[in-house]
Formats: C-alpha cells, structure tokens, sequence
C-alpha cells in the first residue's frame, strides 16, 4: 500500500477510534469522505499548521460539523496545535479539546463552529467575500498579498437546508471563483437514502447558480479528485462544486452504505473489522506508526515554505507600498472602546427629533470613515434600513472594493456570510434588515454569539411603529428573543446619544456580536440621555426626591418618550419618579451590585416598565409587585400612530397603571 | 378595449387606489401580476366565490403577499364574503377587512397569512401535500373527490429565501404535479435590479428540482398565459413554474420597471397617468363601472356550476361508498379536548422510566389511530425524534396514502408545509426535529401562532441532556424564545402522565399550535404528576406543612424530578417545601386568578425555578427575592450526566440554592 493510502486511512482509523472510545459521534463521513481531505490537506491546500494565523492562508470550513472526527484527526495529523493523540482519545468529554463539533477559538485550526447543517458553506461565502475585497483592496501587478481559495466540505444534509441555497446564489452572483465546494455525496441521510427527500440534480442547481460543476465517481480515486481540484482552482471566476461519491462508513463491511453509520459509533468488533479491510497494521486504537508520522510531517513542511515565500513577498510589497502597508496595518488592527467612546464626531448630536434607524444611517457613515475595513449591507432592505455606506460602492464581481453588499433577500445567508467576512481576518462586518425578521437570522445570531465573533445587527423597525405593514412585519418577541441569547448584547436605544453608544459598544466590543434594535418613527433628542448608555441601564431622569422615590419606571427606545412624559405627569400630582433608561439589558447584567443597586434600589419595588415588545424579559426587574406595560399579543395593520394608541403606549395609559403601583 | 383588458384593469386601478388612499402600500405588483391573477382566477382556478369553503376548491396563495392590494381587488371584484368596496377603501386601517398583508380568518378568501417571503409558497407546498394525501385516501375511479390544483404567486424576493427551495425541491421530489408556480419575475427588487444579488438561472434551478419550467415572455398576453396554464395543469407528475415576465408598476409612466414602484404610493398625479395610460374611463376613484361588475359576476357563477358538478359526484359517492364516507366525516371533524383527557390508553403509562421523546413516540402510536387524518414527520431525524407512526408509510410519489413525510433536513420549510397541510382542511399535522433546531423553525412557528392553526412541533433532545454533540446541538434559550410568541403553547412534561397531557393539549387545541420539548434521557415517572397538568402548572407535592410554607420549588421536564429532590432534603431538615411542576406557562397564564393564587400563593416569596435553560422565563414567578438555577450560558460538549453535574442541575445545588432563599 502506498504511502497516501496509509495516510488515508489512518483519518479513518483515528476517527474511527475517536468515536468507539467516547462512544458517541459520527464515524460514517471521515470514513466515506477521508481522501477527500487528504487529497486537499496534503497537495493543494495552502496552510502552515505552525502558524494557524497566516493570513493567505486557504481557508478549510468542514460544513458537516458532524465529521468532527475527521477534522482532529487531520490537525493531530498535520501538527496542528500540538493537538496530540491524547486530545483524541478525549473525544467529545469535558473540557476537551475535541468537542462532538468543531468549535472556533477552542481548538488551533478551526477555522468557524459547524454543526448546524448549511451554516458553515454559507460562512465560507463570506470567507470568499472577504479575500475577493481584501484582494481587490490591497493587491498589486505582482504581489497577490491576498491570495487564497476557500474549501467547505459539505454533505447531503448542508445542501438541503435553505441557508446553503441562499448562500450559494449569492456566489455565483458575485463569481466567487476561489470559492470550492467538496460535497461528500453518498446518498445516505439519517432517514436512509436521500431519493425519499432529496431527488434534486444538484449539479443542476450549481449550474443553474453560476457553479463549475465536476464530479468525481470515485473518492477513493486520488488522483481524480487532485486533478478536480486542480481545475477548480484554475476557474477563477465561476465559483467551483466537485460532487465527490463516496460511500458512509467505507471501510466497515457491516455499516458501509446505510444510515446507521452516520451518527453512531461502530463498535468494537467492526472497529476490528474496518482494520482488516483497510489492511491496517495495528490493533491498538490510536496507534499511528512513526512512517505515517513522517509523512504527513513532510507534508507539514511544505506549508511552512509556502508561508516563507508569502511572507518574502509581504516583505517586498510593504516596501514598494508604503501607503498600503500602512492601511493593511489599519486593517489588521483594532480601536478600543475608550477611543470610539472619546470620540467627538460620533456624538455629535442634532436638535432634532429622528429616527434612531436614520442616527444609525449617519452614524454608520462616520464609522465608515475611522474603520475602513467594515463591510455591511442589508437582504435588500437598504433604502429602508439606511445601512448603505455612501460612496462607498457595492461589491461585485466587477467591483471588488466595494463595500456595501447587495445580500439580497437572504436574512439567514447573510447573517453566516458577515460571520464569514468577520472570521477571515482582516475585516469588520455589520448586517441590516427589518426587526422582525430577525427571526430568519436567529440560527445565525447564535453561532455568531458561540463563536464569540463582535459583529453587527442592524434591526430597523422595531415594534408595531411599522404600523400598516401590520402583524406578520410587526417584531414583538424579538427583543426577548435575542436578549435570552447568550453572549448576544441586544440594544435598543432612545435617541442619537444612545444609538451612537450602541454602535460604539458593537464596533468596540471584542467578542460579543451586538443587535441594534432601531425605529422606524422619529423620536425627540432626550435631556437627559447620556454616554452612561454603556452601562445598559442609567438614570435617565431622577426623581424629584431622589430619597423618597415612590416609583422607577424603566423603559427602552421609543418608549423612554413615554417614561419621561409619565413622570412630568404623576410629579405635577406630587409623586417622586425616577425613570431608568436600559438600552441594553445584557450589559447592565454584567454591572457590579453596586451599580445595578444605585440604579434600581432594591428596596423600591414600585416599578413599572414599558416597551412595546414582549413582557417576558422585564420582570427580572418588576419583580411580583411590578407590571409591564407591554404586548401581550401580536399587533396589527394601521397607522402607527393607531397602534401605540391602541395598545396602551400612551402618557396617560403609563400614568394610569403606574398610579395602581404607588402604595 | 375587450372586457378582459377591462377587467384586468380594474385590478390594477383598484389597488392603485387603494395604496394611494392608504398612503401606505405596494403597488408595484399588482401593476405587473394583474394579467396573471386576472388569467387565472377568471379561466382556470376552480372556486365558488360564494362557498369559500368548498372543499375541493383550487388553492391560491399570494406568496408575494405585499401585494395584497391585488388579493383584494380580486375578492372585492369575484364578490368574496362581500368584500365591499368600501372595506377597500379602508385598506391597511385599524380593524379593516384589508391589512397591510393578507391575514388568514380574518378575510374570506385568504388561504395563508403571507408577508414574510417564501413562506407562502412554501405553505402551498403543504397544501399540496394535502390534496395528494387526500386523493390517494379518497379517491376512486371516476371519482375523484379530491381532484385540486394549488397555485402559488411568487415574486423574485420568495425565490431568493432559502425556505422556498427547501420546500420545491421536495416538491419535486415528491412528484406534486398539481402545484403550479406563478414567478412574477420583474427584474427588480427594493435595492434595484435583481442582477446585484441574483443573477441564479431560476429555469435550470427549477429543473434541477424536477420542475416543468415555461416561460410567459410578456405577462400581458393573456393568451400566452392561459395556455401556459394549460400546459400547467395538463402535467401531473412535474410541478410547475411559469415564467411570468412583468414590469413592475406596469401602467405608470413615472415608476415603470424601477424599484420605487415596489413599496409606495405612487402618488395623487402618477395614478392620473395611470388611468390615462390604461385608458380608463373614470377619473374617480374606487369607481368601476357595471359592465366591468357584471363580468366577474358570470365569471363568479361559473364556479358556483363548478361546485354544483362536484356536489352531485360527491353526493353519489357518499352513496357508492358508504365506508369512505364515514372516514370522509372523520376526517373532516374533530375530537374535543375533554373527550381526549378521558380517553384511558393515552393515559395508560408504565412504571418504568423512558425519555419524554420515547413517551412521545408512544402517544404518536396511539394517535394515529384516533386520528386518522393525522400526517407528520421529521426534519430527518425521524429515529431520534421518535417521530414515525408505525405501519403507515411514508408520503411520496408511489405512495400517496403514506402518513409520515420524509422532510429532509429542512426545518424551516417543514414547518411551513406543515401549516400548509392544516390549513388545507382534512387533516392535522405535527413536524419533529431537535429543539436547539427550532430556530430555523421560528418564521414559521410565528406564522403559524398568528394564523391560529393547531399544528404540533415534536422537539427532542431538550437541554444540556443532548450531551457529547455540544453547544451547537444543546438548547438554551429556545424555550424562551417560544414561550414569548403569542397563542403558542410551549410543554416541557416531566413523564409519561405529562407527555400525555402535552399531547392532549395540542390535539385538542382548536386555534393555537403546540410546542412540546421532550428529553433524550430517560426520567422517571413520577408519583404526583397528574391531569392536571392541562392546567400549565399544578402542585405536584405539596409542602408537608400546607399552611406554613417555607418555599416553593417551580420546574418543568427533567428537573421536576430535582426539585422533589430538593423537597425531600430540605423536609428531612425540617423546612416545608411544595414543589410545582410547570409544563406549560403559556396555559397557566390563561388560568383564573385564584387558580395561580392557590399554585402560588402570593404570600409566599420564598420562590425557586429550576430549569435547564435560560432563566429569563421564571422571574414572573420567583421575583425580585427568588432564585433560578438555570442557564447562564452555551453549554458544553461531554456526557450528559457531567454537565448536568457542572451546570448545577443536581439536588445538592438546588437544596444549597434553596437554603439561601429560606429566611
């Protein structure tokens, strides 16, 4: 057996074996699908595993998140890391470093957090995206400095989630031809065989998206699939599918081709059997002879001469450019908070009253300026969203430098593809649509939130101020929705002050993403708003006896309005009112008990809160002897202004349900 | 001008004028898709204007559903429910008959609630599913009692959503020759030409899904549309799509073919030049005149001979096949709540201890026999989610009288096909897959809330007891996310008893669907849990001292079992402890007042929830002075009884937790 058939299957085997010792996971793709990996790791893809964070280096995305398995055996394999046959033979336990799924930031190599099927070929696009503009950006005659393909290994699955067709449309459109899609098509799903729910001719949808189209009959065959990839890479402007058949669980007599090799270990006996069919020459789990070793250190070489050369180049262009060395050193840095907070221009407010979407507009448009690595663009809701960087241009296929995107009306493609542009390296990204279909993007949000990636959501009309687009574009549960999202701050500001504090706690966040949840009506400038926003919650107005304060009312965005006018009303009559603002909810979480207690003195327990959205996140705060006012159902199709009427958004309706809390 | 130019005319007027008296519409499409709408509804849709219930009536959804203003015209002018004409004047007004978007039982005539893009055609896929079920049940030779087509108006934005290829490549698929595709294909979207983002190749995409793809080259050919149509129809294996090529704003010299004509007026002097370019005789709005009236009515009553013919078919089959007619009347009424509460196998539990899905997978057995109008299925994972009705097939080209679907791994469109299998009358449906994957549901949960239908969602593997696959496949925070959409009902059951009542709950519900997360792992059944769980919380056990109460322990599912625990600990030392077991909120907060009053007695603040998810959900009932032990973050990747352990999930913590709140 030649050396790359050992190398082969030694994926299979640790995988294999990886699986049986914890027991759990999924041997059925890295055996069906190892030499597709191979093929690529040893002789096409571009990577040092001494340095994971060369930045050209060829990005890897395994889509099927599932396979886990395989990809630690090929970063134990390759010397990622230092990820040893210990951290295999800790497979998916606690505290490991080989989770049941790839995790980013968690193991050296890894390149986004995959699992959820689709969302990892979508987050490639926006891999794609980002190396076409950072191309198109800095590269000169001769010095490609930006210069890489992006590979996601999908399966059936990926293919057949919505996100993928979104993502891949959106590929074509844009000619991501350094974009390559392996799909391990072996016409197994966990149901049995995909003809019961998947009779679609897939190379007819690459094509009919702008794809070049391959197939490769045979991954056992090497040399097919390297030869596949060879034209793949050659074809720079269609962007590239190679339809790879393989077989789930190839290797295991008893399992091979049949659904229940997908998610389930193979035990012991066919673990044996899997070694007799490939001609393994060991028993032991785990063991790897020293040959294979070398081999694949070789290989390991090679990578790190690429990078040798790059670096050569990099070299040779930060002299000869000193302009753009100097803007790739902008690009490849970071402004902290403290700066982004410091800055004047930012907060520099008008008189007048705006929608916080139309601040937002403008403060996008300052921030186009001090970052001039952010990306943003809206699933066509721009006009709308006032999310377009102006003179800025679109990204095209003719135009690699602009950078507004045309998502177009793709919510959840666009939400994995910003992640994408952001986990590239090198780049910002930010994303626009309306609040309510934040929905469509949720799955996205989130692994944005586990990857830990300080992204940015533009979320514009953002309650029944919709008004006559009526219930199905009216967001009522989206702000708990997104509030109950770990590692997610979720904003919604009054006024200009606090939007332009939402914006800088996104652009100066370092690990968290940030949702901005923005009006669609005008709203005044308020007295007393401030850049103590950062702080989630303040006191936006005190009360007129800061020591007898009979009431706090809380409130966020449009309804800050409301808080304040409550007050002036209920203090005429006598009372003392302190009105909280909280944009963000999840940051005043983070505040010590002191803050948090100066701001809500525990022993006042008249509290009242108004937003027009679901009640459910406020009566942490409310407590029993709270109330909310807020939206107990959906809304409905009039003009806003019927609405906020309707619903009770109204001084005197605040006024009244705040009289039946004062003792 | 001939009297089908007229008429379609009329449409275009009508929704102008409507947009324009609102301030507030779009009537970009229904300037362009009036000949489609007009065509079809006038020659080929089979429909009683005046019986909008028949049952085998032709389905037609406006996917596009922005264009309501075009529905609206149609139903006034076909005389639906008497859709006045001043009920279109009062279009996108506070408690019209004429929303901003089309809104299921609240117009006569509207099929689907549409807005949100895709989900439309994505239902109609259901429905679709629906009318193939149906004949395959009921059908006999020279009787095809259920004999419809399901036509679908789509514009660019629905095709660019991941959830309308999801659906239509399992339209093909499943051979659904009777749907038909109307593509209002404009070339334009709100950012501008659909070129910038989708530049797809939407024919070859539709073939590749197993589509007849036509293509009408000029939309106002009335001619050439019918006979695509025809073609349509006459193909009964191949879905279709007709290319439908339109301008849109069609009419107005000033907006014609640019995005501005998409989303708003069109302005007092445009819809001038509009009435010329059309040639319309009056300058008055809303007026049309009896010629044009009398039209629709001739063509109204030849749907009302329509179903005549196919009362007397069916009058004679109810004669021929008295067996089917029964079914028939089974299938088309319902079992009420108590009936179901009373039925003793669903309640016949066992003594040992089963996962809630495995419970779930038995009760599935059991209603399948009640029902025998029930479908349902999984997103492919089927095994797992114990979601298959055993012995009845599975629903595809061959075999139409197959009960369970084979949905692939597409979340988001099952959910939609499933609303869309309901909302065809004759059926009830549920759709299963892992709870982390109700996010990709969550478009179309919404929609299914706002529509009022009474689907149930099977959601597995319910919390940190997923284990080994980790933090991507582990829900946290989606039992808050569906407990704050309004009419859903979200269960979490502790046991058999439990599960039962979920079950119950949903198949019992006329108007709110039902979410019921269930556990991979196994519990057991426990000795309080009872009916009255249908009540959303109860006393499961009661403090030994009923009239001193020390604390009171909430939880829901697999934590019920720690808080007795708990109970047990802290009473041994003396405390009194009652534990109340929450399956379902949302259904306790329908209860009376003095109902939560005697579970929660308000004098008692000493209030601890226990969940394995994020606690936002609890603070209603355990106050400013409770506790939750729950989920502050993602979860983790390791056997699921370590996690459990190092989250906090174990009797020790809750009793140390509960100790602190024991004053």
């Amino acid at each position: 057996m030649n050396i790359n058939q050992k190398a082969v299957n030694t994926l299979r085997i640790l995988s294999a074996d990886q699986v049986q010792k914890a027991n759990s996971g999924h041997p059925g793709l890295p055996l069906g699908a190892a030499p597709i990996a191979y093929e690529l790791w040893a002789n096409h893809l571009n990577h040092n595993p001494k340095n994971p964070n060369w930045v050209n280096r060829d990005r890897f995305i395994l889509s099927a998140g599932h396979g886990s398995a395989l990809l630690y055996s090929l970063l134990h394999m390759f010397g990622y890391g230092n990820l040893s046959i210990d951290d295999l033979k800790n497979f998916r336990q606690f505290g490991s470093l080989t989770p049941g799924h790839p995790e980013y930031k968690h193991t050296v190599g890894v390149e986004a957090t995959t699992g959820p099927l689709g969302a990892g070929v979508s987050t490639a696009v926006g891999m794609a995206i980002a190396e076409a503009h950072l191309g198109g950006v800095f590269n000169k005659e001769g010095y490609p400095v930006v210069d890489h393909y992006t590979y996601a290994l999908t399966g059936d699955g990926c293919l057949m989630e919505g996100i993928s067709y979104e993502a891949l449309s959106l590929a074509g459109t844009l000619e991501l031809g350094k974009l390559i899609v392996l799909y391990d098509s072996n016409k197994i799903t966990i149901e049995g065989d995909t003809d019961a729910a998947f009779k679609e001719d897939v190379a007819g949808r690459f094509e009919a998206f702008g794809f070049q189209v391959q197939t490769v009959e045979d991954a056992n065959d090497l040399e097919a699939l390297s030869k596949a990839i060879e034209i793949a890479k050659a074809e720079k402007t269609k962007p590239s599918l190679i339809i790879c058949k393989t077989q789930i669980g190839y290797g295991c007599p008893a399992k091979v081709g049949k659904a229940n090799a997908h998610g389930e270990p193979l035990g012991e006996e066919n673990v044996k059997e899997l070694r007799k069919f490939l001609g393994w020459d060991s028993e032991e789990a785990f063991e790897v002879s020293e040959e294979i070793y070398s081999h694949y250190r070789d290989l390991a070489a090679q990578g790190a001469k690429k990078e040798e050369e790059w670096n050569a180049m990099f070299n040779e262009y930060a002299d000869k450019f000193p302009e753009e060395k100097a803007k790739w050193d902008e690009f490849y840095s970071d402004i902290d908070m403290e700066t982004l907070m410091n800055n004047e221009e930012l907060f520099a407010k008008p008189e007048k009253s705006m929608a916080t979407r139309a601040v937002s507009g403008e403060i996008i448009n300052k921030l186009k300026d001090i970052f001039p690595n952010m990306l943003g663009g809206s699933a066509d809701l721009g006009p709308s969203n006032k999310s377009e960087m102006k003179d800025q241009g679109f990204f095209s296929a003719e135009n690699r430098q602009g950078r507004n995107i045309h998502f177009g009306v793709r919510e959840m493609a666009m939400t994995a593809i910003t992640n994408g542009i952001y986990l590239h390296g090198g780049l910002k990204a930010f994303c626009a649509t309306f609040f309510v279909f934040s929905d469509f993007m949720k799955p996205m949000i989130r692994l944005a939130s586990l990857m830990g990636l300080p992204v940015a959501y533009v979320l514009t009309h953002d309650s029944i101020g919709v008004g006559e687009d009526g219930p199905t574009h009216e967001p009522i549960e989206q702000l708990a929705m997104l509030r109950t999202i770990p590692n997610l701050n979720v904003f919604r500001p009054a006024d200009y002050t606090e939007t332009a504090v939402a914006w800088v706690a996104a652009m100066g966040s370092e690990s968290t993403p940030t949702a901005i949840a923005l009006t669609r009506q005008n709203l005044p400038q308020l007295e007393g708003s401030s850049k103590e926003a950062i702080k989630g919650a303040y006191v936006i107005a005190e009360a007129k006896n800061s020591d007898k304060i009979d009431l706090i009312i809380m409130a966020s965005g449009s309804e800050v309005e409301l808080a304040l006018g409550a007050k002036e009303e209920l203090e005429k009559d006598g009372k003392s009112v302190r009105v909280v603002s909280v944009p963000c909810m999840d940051i005043f979480e983070g505040q010590d008990v002191d803050y948090k207690e100066s701001v809500l003195p525990p022993s006042v327990r008249a509290r009242l809160a108004v937003e027009a959205g679901a009640t459910m996140p406020w009566y942490k705060y409310v407590g029993i002897d709270g109330a909310v006012v807020g939206m107990e159902g959906f809304g409905a199709s009039a003009p806003a202004k019927t609405l906020f009427e309707h619903f009770g958004f109204t001084v005197n309706n605040v006024v009244e349900v705040a009289k039946g809390l004062i003792k």
